[in-house]
């Protein structure tokens, strides 16, 4: 059978992948805002200060959606450079979004337990998770410029790595702070995503060209 | 690293921003409908009074989805001026949809409830922020013709910013009306978006050529 | 303002309302099985018994999935003829999106209420709603061939007019029929979608070109 | 009527059919997480021995995440032969994504319940009617040609038949064990996807063009 099925060579695009990561990341952005219950308040001025303790569930969402952007526009620039897909490259996406989906969970995990090393620990984890997928969808797609423009050079190549791994090394380091204290996990898990979008940060290689050129 | 990192220079396009935008608006209305309970009704009648006893649940639902609308077809029709992206209009773009996705929960603490002055203030204040960040989102894109094209005159400009701004006028009144009445607030929200709805109001700019030009 | 405003004339493309649409419907379909809840058994023929006696609710799951098929199909080869689109139309599809999306609760209503008129009626009021915005959309794009294709005929305007009303005729006498008993509606709900969806129905206008053509 | 509803014959595009598709994957791949609930935990060492407890659903999770990958994968790869729809084939699609969208049901009946055979067996049988649907798909639009390239061998849309019906085939198994011990059924849930991931398995009929053709 498998003469016959080699026949027909497709090259792969990727327009659905992005579609489909596109659609997961919408998606897994708005679902955290459903763990985020009304408060069921007694009284005129109970639901202020109901809404007031539910801070670190706020926190939490804030963190985890702009955790989400970082990945969301880390993904987006990749494929400014991967022209091709393959079957490998589908399943490193779908293996992708797949960590990328556990966000919700870890995120109402956080924001109900916040106090608690567990919870703190499994956020971290998953986080650590989706940047490895994404270093891996980077080194596979640019090996042997596999998948990438020929004119990528090796150092850019190597300098996007190097960014990926940065988010990775902070959160181990939250993860540790975790047995002093969770509240600087939590700063870490927050502060984190400054490298990733504060000007002259990590994505410093990005620049649009003049309006007139 | 830096120096490396600089080297390929990408012209970023607006297509997956406007792809993510409509996940999350489309993710974000319907999810709406889902703060809203069946009742679990208790003989033959109950169940029409049961569904007429949660109309502040429906008006609300309503205001959101056409608040959302307003927004989904400000966000739209920027597009069509703005020609490129660079990194800070990414994440200009995260910042106003993780302000949208916060609607389901303002919906659903304005629909249960819509008595109390928090729960009307929250909801005004989302929507103002939402406005603002869409403001920025303008302004950022416009400011020396950075993302737009080269033809848009200044005029225009400033006409699309005073429209923007008309929203979160009105919300500022809804939100001090709500010290008399949460009911004016509430009629206010939904009259608001008639300013964008209504031929001859905000969106006169907008007008689509003959059939046969 | 308002001169100003005028300034920059674009023509609208349809390709956002469609992607919005998509988003709602896709989101809309998948959502239906959330309100349909795993039972909590006791013992082994326990779990199929409960899957079993969960029958009106897996019913009225496959009905609104298919009559949401139904309006998919309508409104995506609605766009097959509609060229261009206007600020009114942009909001003609909120309004036909805000009625979609209440879908699920009506669906869950009735999965949970069945024997009762109250939530029978809702249901086909719900997909009358549908309809007739969706009637609207027809007739506003092709009055005067203001968004469509120059050759399109008055009489193909008229046939699919009458192809649509057709759904809202059989929903009125559904309707009725919830008066003698509701079982007869929940047949006829499913029944109508065959109207649209046999071969040499409703939509006999569709037929594609020979592969070889 | 009919006649003149026969008047314009388009050819229907495939577009929308995949970007429906691609949603409902995207929402779908994203509720499995939904249905699982954070724990109420006690104390400190609470929280993770209550986590570990919920294995059962982490691994459904992961079983139904990859399997609706595999799924995702093949209706992709049909439409890179698959060049144009009609109203069959989007009534087929809707039919499958139908099937789909049960999933997040069956992954928290499974999950909930991985010991009793029903709950296995509802998704076994859940599993198989997706790729039947699967398998129509592909021979409807391959059937003389209907909808495909001229150039499609018979041996090539044979061998696709072959490789979609080793799906239903472990299926089967699958809920034959489960009347011997579920905890193998769940374990053949997992390994059939290895089937449809390993280079050299089912998709070997999948190539790209090396970078510098």
């Amino acid at each position: 059978m498998s003469k016959s099925l080699r026949e027909p060579i497709f090259t792969l695009t990727t327009h659905r992948i992005e579609a489909l990561g596109d659609g997961v990341f919408a998606i897994v952005m708005t679902l955290l805002i459903l763990e985020i219950h009304v408060p069921q308040s007694h009284g005129g001025g109970g639901l202020a200060s109901a809404l007031a303790a539910m801070w670190p569930k706020f926190l939490c969402y804030g963190i985890s959606f702009v955790t989400l952007g970082v990945y969301w526009v880390a993904h987006h620039l990749h494929f400014y450079t991967i022209k091709r897909a393959n079957r490998a490259l589908l399943w490193i996406n779908i293996l992708f979004l797949m960590c990328v989906s556990v966000v919700p969970f870890s995120t109402a995990l956080i924001g109900e337990h916040y106090q608690e090393r567990t919870a703190v620990v499994f956020f971290g984890v998953n986080m650590i998770l989706i940047s490895l997928v994404l270093y891996l969808h980077w080194a596979y797609a640019t090996r042997g410029h596999r998948l990438v423009d020929p004119e990528i050079t090796p150092r850019f190549v190597t300098s996007v790595k190097h960014v990926i791994l940065m988010g990775p090394a902070v959160y181990i380091i939250a993860i540790g702070s975790s047995f002093l204290n969770t509240k600087i996990s939590l700063a870490l898990y927050l502060l984190v995503n400054l490298l990733y979008i504060i000007p002259g940060g990590a994505h410093l290689y990005l620049k649009h060209r003049p309006a007139n050129s």
